[in-house]
């Protein structure tokens, strides 16, 4: 409020005109009421990273898109993207990388500053790799360091314990699981902190895409399970760095 | 067949007539077609219990039912019975027992023969405790010997590595668990025994009266484990007494 | 491993004996597989309470428990308790006391640590409010302050943006809504903390009993959104405590 | 009722014989009970449309159909149409023009009244602009004016705001939003018009193919929003048109 | 903007203090982001009634919130709510009105101006009349004249013929059926203007609770239907209201 | 058509005036849009009961419902009527009997011609009885000869082929299951006849009231089955009677 | 019971052996049991066919059970049929002949006595043809005779009404639709047959690929309506003609 | 317990240094809570096959994973593998074979000591085949022997009593059905031996790839079913195959 205050004094004053302030308040007003969020994001977190989702834009979309925020020089995340599309990528920015596992592709112009901590990255199947390295890509892009320990599911739950200080040793814990989804039950059990479930589609028959997975981890009853959608890497990957950023 | 071959034999030579011939067939066919599942058990497995389903019935046609059995002096198991019911059904049949925690009544009138190994059986939480009883009395019932490790569900996996051996020496494992129905992939993975999950209805929200439990168990990454219906005790202990038996 | 070497050490300089050393292998063995989450919490973050879901346990059941804890000196929190539990668990601990709104009884034996942050619950509308109170009432209990804001559902949003200092100050914020569950979007796109998300089974016909607020939030189109099962206010003060205190 | 005593009086007179009077009777009859639906609106609502949903039709059936409307010099719509069917359209009829995004072919050989207020159209994301497209296709053809108000989804609600007074001056609104479907509650709760709701299959995971949208819309807590089938542009394109023509 | 410019001018030219101004823009700030619903709606169409949603609210907050609502003298509707909640009501409002088939409490404080057209409101069977009746006091105390047309259901067609008439001189249409819900689409297809479509929950078996009815609203073939909620009466009516007031 | 054209020479004549004609014709009209089914029904087919579904309406509706009806001398079925409604209808209707088992009540007041074949009504379990019962006592109110066979569930098969010859003297079957639904598919692959199925909500589980015996039974590998809804036990005696009487 | 009577009565009197009796006896059993389903239709109900349920089967199967079922010279139906298979089938067979609409092969080998009455089918859209045209194939196959009315569909009901008498005059009734699924419930209500409802997967959103139509049918509050599977045009045409031959 | 003594009596008596007995500890630690798993397996139960459940895995992936198992001389079992697959598994391996109708490919380089008693596989239809041969082909590789009792689903029954006694001898039966999923309970009924169940995805409409199947064997009115996920061959095998070799 100390914004509009201060416009208001100079109106008052006469440094500033009445159409003038009727400009500035404007410019006040959205900002108070969320658009602020790209443009002052931009300012205080620097080098955090732009997002595309790939999935369902032609690759005409895609690139007019970068072009505009390569203009910007900030870090950008383009997620569910093929190779071809990477292949268009590379010829308008060659310095961009491409994750074939999790289909992302990276471009970094900025350096972020790592936060101390680290995030643990666990992995039920080989099959649940995909999304799980979204969840890797986005956070590392964001300047998290990221444990990962993969194919330690449920049915054969000493391949856990092997791993289990460098879980504990994290600030948070992503979980990556298809088929029945218990392993961010027992993750939760055993460390003490904050741990976000991802569902994957992975599995047959019953499964029906994901949604015994994400069934069984809206009911842990472990506590400190929260879950993100069926396959969501990325909005793993995000709130985690959030959390490690705290 | 040879059954029906010597009814012919007799037939040509006279010593049974066409007309007791016929009668003595039909009572052939039926049972190979399946007829004698009732009464031939009865010869062949002495002692193996008669079992009312109580739900849905009134008292009068359990009590009536009830009757008609004890006058064959066979062991009876009745299900879903409240302590109302037992009251009634005690005054017919003073020797009845009742577990409040399964809801079941037993008329043991026959000794049966217990098979040599035991049941193990695994609950997940307390609330479990009500479906696990009732697998517990059916397969008591049936002569079997039950181990019971109660509370390990997969928040706090140690409970049930302090329990492993007793699992493991079992024949057959019957686990009980609901909300996210982890529990059976995770003894799964460390038995190498037959596992009958039995999804339960507890959980509330997104459980949705344990359908939750129901697709977790059947998507089971752990090879062994086969699933019977939300909440049915009587059914995994039948089985297991069944493979007990074997 | 470190404590296995020192026990191996003196097992060999004769310090300790081999079953001594059988038995302190044990213990290490238990707390390594997890079961030390119980006693070590204890030990390590003093005042943290003991937790009772009271639905589905009779009152002797929940007394019992209680009387074990409060020999321990611990602080209490027994969720989804009627007032009549509340009136037989203030005879054998007066100091109890009661939440009517949560559902909640706590008993405070201990002081808990706060942490320098707080939490924001932000709620849709009235009728959420027992969901939100059970996860303020838990946040609470583990010694963080948490700003209530109520009655902002999406269908008045300025009464959203009357608030949103409060809510952008928050290091996490836990947002409650029934119905079409969209507020943690709307959230979510407002601040940059995590966002726990809780739908209610607040609503009507296709609401199916939280499913329509459940699915919403699970496909929310903002960045940093999780989710807990419905109406699971305790969870998500859980949570909430957890990342509040890293 | 006046046409039939019109025809009895004739019938009387002689001036209509019995069997022309049973035939004219006869159309009469039918139109009373619906039938007039096709050839009265084409009498009062000159320039009306004639639509074609091409799905799930072949090439041959649709230019059949073109064929026998193009005699009568109707406009004519032609929705879920690719550009190959749009070829094969233009051999017949070189005037016809195609909305590559909306999937659809339109044919103007009449002019439409246009009514004085104007139908805003609001779309969440640019995943949600195909169907958008068609119900702006449809509500132009019908000869609305259409704003559109593109990709202001609530997790960037400022981009709502910039556009409030447009969407307030409009007669009625359509509000097009996959995923989580919060839009449309956001908007009813800011403008005083019907808002028509259209759920997009845009989504993955537990979106359910619109599913989660659809719920969303239809739990809206806001008043004054109506819901039509998932990806349903046209549908919300013509209700939007028939209320904006009252 | 103009509202604001002149706040400008007072505070520039002294009349107004810059504390003031800033609260006098605070005001103006939020009516500008959707605040001004509640308050400009009262000064705009005077008489529009204020609604309380009674289900899920003790009779201690409904009365509560009327209190506070009979000191501004608006017109209130206050929907499912019991004959015992309109007692406590009549004792602090002894002119409030009941419908006890609508479960609505009426209180007519002020005029409300009638539109010239009418809402024709059209009922499938007599167990749906409930919800039809929530429409029908909804719409009529927002001032609009209601036409009932009850009971004709798809399975006897011929009682919807004799009400064509009726229905097709209304400016919007509400249709309100359960089971099947066919209805909307036979009316649809006869009338030449919007359809509002109330599925209900009336039904057995596999009406799944309205499911089924809303399921066959969405898919209607006939063009011009849109849904609201299961058994939301109220949200057809109020969207009737604001259709029939353009 | 043959009538309107009478009317039509009749006007020309005019020994009918235009006024009487229209109203004649009016008439006419809706008898052949349909509204004949009611009137012209009870010339046709002396005896036909009328139908009251008492689910849901007040017993002050049924009985003036009964009332109307009464008048006419026309036999009367009451379906879901409970023992107090039996109560009331008595008083105002001595000879009304009442089925407990089926919760119907009937009323005789002509005789109905009965067709020389019967239709056979298979339950599959004792607890599915209630809705066979309906089914039966519709169909004999009808005029029907109806064979019950009882508790031929698939899971002792031999009491099916007991009663085969019955089945299959009959000329369309009714068979009426609960739980899994297995039966209808079992007796269709042995009669030669038209089978109604009929899914009853018995069960427990992943039953869901009836969904999974409903979705079996449409799913029958035996053709000649067709399904009602859940627990329609008179949708299946209408049907079976309208089949019996070809 | 009277061909088992007679083979003893030949073994009691020599002219057959015990082996011999053995082997009768075992077919007869059979017989009883339910495997003269095959065999003696062919003996009494000269020409029926038999029919082979292409999906999922190699031409390479289809057409080895086809030359089986060409050497005992009956008519076939093959449903589900590609036109590939056609080619390959009329390699073996050059009097085969294909419904490129149904998707049928049918082979005539023998006449097939036609009932005296005909059936119905109503279809509501274009799109619903396939379907229909499998029920008509297999109808007529079976000898009987099958009057169309098509696209019909609610949303025109006028076109239904033009067709009353032809639908009213036949034995029984099929009815075809898909999206809403109204239909069935609207002729259901107009004739006085048995209404065989046929839900097809023809929609698109919330149909989910039938549901939608197979839910109104299952609710139809019209009485005379019976439900096959979704698409199963095939089950329809089967039960309408064992309904046209009683 | 016995082999830690046994480390700490070595590692006091100095045979064993305290780094050594560090890491037998740490083989022994896993080995109790589960790791034992796969190793101790093929100590035990000497030519027990290695699984790769294919699906969703590259051929390179496949084939490196074959080659660490190749070196192990175990026998190898690769599930839902296509003929490319097996092409490119041959080159490592000749000796591999493939079952086309299962979609496996086994490699035996070990014997397996078989069972005394059998498992019974038994089929409803010709589609269930490929599921049935995958258990098959498991079962069997495991050591069992399998007898087939192929195409008898319900709608035939008699072909399923030719077969009874083959049923009856098994050990342990597994039920491979489709469609109404119908089959399990029948066998169920017939015979006093373990049944387990596997619903296939055959079926089309409301069979809803495979749940109808799934939901009609968990209900199951016969004792002794336990259930498999849709489609789940290799489960049942496995399961069958534990019980066999109890």
């Amino acid at each position: 409020m100390e914004a509009i205050r201060d416009i208001l004094e100079k109106v008052k004053a006469g440094t500033v005109g009445v159409d003038e302030g009727l400009g500035l308040l404007k410019g006040q007003f959205y900002h108070d009421v969320g658009c602020a969020k790209v443009d002052l994001h931009r300012e205080r977190r620097v080098g955090y990273p732009e997002v595309i989702y790939c999935a369902g834009k032609t690759s005409g979309q895609v690139t007019a898109i970068l072009k505009a925020m390569l203009e910007r020089e900030v870090n950008i995340l383009a997620t569910r993207a093929s190779r071809e599309l990477y292949q268009e990528i590379r010829e308008i920015c060659p310095d961009a990388r491409y994750s074939p596992l999790a289909g992302a592709v990276t471009i970094r112009r900025k350096e972020v500053k790592a936060p101390p901590g680290y995030i643990a990255l666990v992995t039920a199947g080989t099959s649940d790799l995909p999304v799980a390295e979204e969840a890797a890509v986005t956070a590392e892009l964001f300047g998290n360091r990221v444990e990962r320990i993969v194919d330690v599911g449920v049915a054969g739950v000493h391949r856990l314990f092997f791993n289990l200080e460098t879980i504990r040793g994290a600030r948070v814990v992503i979980v990556v699981a298809g088929m029945e989804g218990a392993l961010p039950s027992l993750v939760g059990g055993l460390v003490d902190k904050p741990v976000i479930a991802v569902p994957t589609s992975v599995g047959y028959g019953a499964s029906f895409h994901g949604l015994s997975a994400l069934l069984a981890m809206l009911n842990s009853c472990a506590s400190g399970v929260s879950v993100v959608n069926i396959d969501n890497g990325y909005g793993a990957g995000y709130i985690a760095s959030m959390i490690n950023n705290l």
